[in-house]
C-alpha cells in the first residue's frame, strides 16, 4: 500500500501555483500570507509567491501571520522593487502599478515555460497600472496579450453556478450594439470547451439568456432575442451542442432552472454578475477560460479602505487557489481521455 | 375580556379584499379556489370574488376544493359571460380577455366606492386583452387609468426586499435614454412614501443603484451614473431623503448592503427583477404603490401551459392577500397617526 501511495505520488505531483502580490498597496499581500498560513492550501499545492520581499515582510511583520514565508516547500520569486518605493496601504501609484504588472509578467512567464502548473492573481488597481503607464483595462486582457490570444472568456466560477459574459466592461448603453450573434457563438464554444476540459463536464448543457425583459416578450420588448439569440442557438444546436434558451433572465435566476445546467450564457456584465454574487454568497472565483494556461483571481478589487488594517478575508483568494488546483488536474485528466 | 374583544372587533373590522379571477383560461381561478380553501386566509380578511359563476363552478368541479364558495363570509361577485363562452383551460381568446379585464373592472369600482379596501388581481394574457380590444400593456396601467393617476410604482415586495424600477418594459436598448432624473426622483417620492403609508416605516433608507456596470466606475464604464444618477441623489438627500448609491448592482445584492435598507430603487426591468427573484425564493408579490386604493398580484403569469391541471401553487397570491391585508391596516394607521 505505502508502494503503491508513492508511486501514485510521483504520477500525480502536487500542482504548481504561481501567485502575483497583486497591488502591494492593496490587500492582495495580506491575504496571500493569511492564505500561506491555511496547512490544507499548502497540502494541496506547491507554491511560488511573486513579488517584492520587502513587501512581503512589511505585511509579515505587520500581521498575526509570522514565518509563514520561510515554510518548507514554498518559494518567492524576489523582484525588485524601484529604488525609492515603500509599501502605504491604500495608496495608489505609478511604482505599485509597476511592481502589480511585474509580478503578474513574471507568473505568466513561469507558467509559460512549465516551472508552475497555474497562476492566480490577487487584485491589482486599473488606475495604478495606467499611471505606471499599461494601457490594459485589466489583468485579463494584459494576460491574454502576453500570450497573443485574441479570444477568452471571463468566467465566474462558484460550486453550482458558472457564467460567462458575451459583453463586458461597456456602458450599458453599448451593450445592444454590442451583442452580436458571432460573440454570442464564440462565447458558447468557449465556454463549452471549458466545462469539458476544465470542468471535467463531457456533455455539458448551457443556458443562454435572452437580452430584454422577458426575452423580448415575442418582440415586443426588444427584436434582439428573436431576430438575433435565437438564431444563433438554433445553429449552435445543429453543430452539437446542449443548450437551452434565449430564457428570461429573471424568471431564470428566480427558479431551480439555474441548477439544471452546467454554464450559463449572460448578454451583458451586470444580467450575470448580479445574480452570480447574489447567489454564490462570496464563494465566487474568477476563471479565464480559453487561455493555454490556467488562470483563476479572487472575486474582489483592492479594497484600499481597508488595506493595511489585516481585516480582509482570504476567503475568496483560497477558492480561486482551490479551483486552479482542481483544473490543473482536470485538464491533465482530460488529455490523458484523449 | 370578551366585552373588550368584541369591542375592538368593531373597532378594526376585517379588511375586506376583492379578488379579479384573472384570465378564465389561465390558472387564475384554480388558485384562487385553493386559497379560499385555507382557513387563515378567510379569518384574516373577508373576500370577494369577481367573475362568472360558472367560470369558478367549472374548476370547483374539476378541483379536491369543494363548496368553497359556499362559505359564510365570502361574496361571489358575479359578472356576464358572452353566450357562447366556455372554459377551455391553456385557450387565448378575446372573450376570455373580456372576461378578465371586467372582473378587474369591477374590484376598481368596490375599491372606489369604498365596499371593500382593497383588490387583489389574478394574472391576466396581455395576448387575450389585446384581442378583446384593450389597448394596455397590462394591468397596471389599466387599474391606474380607470383611477386617473398617472405617476404610480410597480413595487416588488418580499419580506426583506421591496425593489422598485425607473423603467419597466422596454428594450434594454432604450433603457439608457429612458432613464431621466425626474423619472428617478419620482420613483424615490413615490417609493419613500410608500415605504411610510404602507409598510409603516417612518424613516425609509433608499439604496439607488447604477445604471452601468461597477455604477460607471468613475465615468470609464458610462457616464450617466456620474452625470445624472448622482446629482438626484444629492439634491434628494437635500430635500431630506436618506439615500444612498449610486451603488454597482452587483456588489449591492452580493454583499449584505441590500439587507440594511428599507427599499430598492432599480434603473431598469433585469436589474431589479433578476435579484428580487433569485433572493425572495418564490415569496415575492407586485404591489403598485402611488395609487390612492391598495392593490397586489402575485409575481407570475397565466401560466397556460398547466392551466386547468390542478398543480399550480397558490402560494404567491396567499402572500399576495397576506401584503393586501397588512397595507390596509399600515394606512389606517398612518392616517390614525397624522
Amino acid at each position: 500500500m505505502s508502494n503503491h501511495s508513492s508511486t501514485s505520488k510521483q504520477h500525480n505531483p502536487k500542482p504548481k501555483v504561481a501567485i502575483s502580490l497583486g497591488d502591494p498597496n492593496g490587500i492582495g499581500p495580506e491575504i496571500l500570507l493569511k492564505c500561506l498560513g491555511d496547512q490544507a492550501i499548502l497540502d494541496r499545492c506547491s507554491i511560488t509567491v511573486i513579488g517584492p520581499r520587502s513587501v512581503f515582510s512589511f505585511y509579515e511583520g505587520r500581521s498575526g501571520e509570522k514565518a509563514v514565508l520561510q515554510q518548507k516547500g514554498l518559494k518567492i520569486e524576489d523582484i525588485a522593487a524601484p529604488g525609492e518605493f515603500s509599501v502605504r496601504p491604500g495608496m495608489i501609484s505609478a511604482d505599485s502599478g509597476k511592481i502589480a504588472m511585474q509580478s503578474v509578467s513574471k507568473a505568466v512567464s513561469l507558467c509559460e515555460s512549465g516551472e508552475v502548473d497555474a497562476m492566480v492573481t490577487c487584485p491589482i488597481s486599473k488606475e495604478a497600472i495606467s499611471m505606471a503607464g499599461y494601457d490594459f483595462p485589466g489583468h485579463t486582457e494584459y494576460i491574454a496579450d502576453q500570450l497573443g490570444i485574441k479570444h477568452f472568456l471571463m468566467m465566474m466560477v462558484s460550486d453550482h453556478l458558472r457564467v460567462g459574459l458575451v459583453t463586458g466592461h461597456i456602458p450599458l448603453s453599448s451593450v445592444s450594439s454590442r451583442v452580436t450573434g458571432v460573440g454570442i457563438r464564440r462565447t458558447i464554444d468557449i465556454m463549452a470547451r471549458s466545462l469539458r476540459a476544465d470542468f471535467g463536464i463531457l456533455s455539458p448543457k448551457i443556458a443562454v439568456l435572452g437580452l430584454n425583459p422577458h426575452a423580448g416578450d415575442g418582440g415586443v420588448l426588444g427584436t434582439e432575442d428573436r431576430d438575433l439569440i435565437l438564431p444563433t442557438i438554433i445553429q449552435a444546436r445543429e453543430d452539437g451542442y446542449n443548450l437551452i434558451g434565449p430564457l428570461p433572465a429573471d424568471g431564470f435566476f428566480g427558479s431551480n432552472t439555474w441548477k439544471s445546467v452546467d454554464g450559463v450564457v449572460a448578454m451583458y456584465h451586470d444580467q450575470g454578475l448580479i445574480p452570480f454574487k447574489a447567489l454564490s454568497f462570496g464563494s465566487g472565483v474568477n476563471f479565464t477560460a480559453g487561455l493555454p494556461i490556467v488562470r483563476t483571481s479572487p472575486d474582489h478589487g483592492t479594497a484600499f479602505d481597508i488595506a493595511g488594517a489585516g481585516i480582509a478575508s482570504e476567503s475568496s483568494l483560497k477558492k480561486a487557489i482551490e479551483y486552479a488546483v482542481d483544473i490543473v488536474q482536470k485538464r491533465k485528466k482530460a488529455v490523458e481521455i484523449s
